[in-house]
């Protein structure tokens, strides 16, 4: 039987990412204009919740994931609230 | 000591709820211009590995989330495909 870790590493590798791309763009730019601070204050809280769900299941990959998500997702609103100044 | 699944009950609602406004702008304009397929396929894989992930463990709010997320994705990705058509 497959080690359940490796799929949930594998998807954490591919969710995670998706990110990225916004996360470049936003610090190449300097600029967040356009993303919705809502959309991304909802992602924030749902990844911090996924993180305790994890710790409570104690599931390495879904603590990872999120753990990782949860940072970038922090990165992209800290740009966004600048941007609204 | 709280049940995890409320935990991820919650987390669902917040990461699921998260991809609901793009996939209404797109149903309400038809057109799904302007969104990547790469970033979208990269979800749908993603997803569907999360989804392979709450069976093996029998996580039914992992396997819930993805399932909502998976089909939302994959209804976004229709349009996306139709649009470049």
């Amino acid at each position: 039987m497959i080690n359940p870790e490796y799929v949930g590493f594998f998807a954490a590798t591919l969710t995670t990412s998706a990110f990225l791309p916004q996360a470049y763009k936003i610090w190449k730019s300097r600029s967040a204009f356009g993303l919705s601070l809502t959309m991304y204050m909802v992602m924030a809280t749902g990844t911090l919740s996924w993180l305790v769900y994890g710790l409570l299941i104690k599931s390495p990959s879904v603590i990872v994931a999120n753990s990782i998500s949860f940072s970038i997702i922090l990165f992209i609103i800290t740009f966004i609230v600048r941007s609204k100044k």
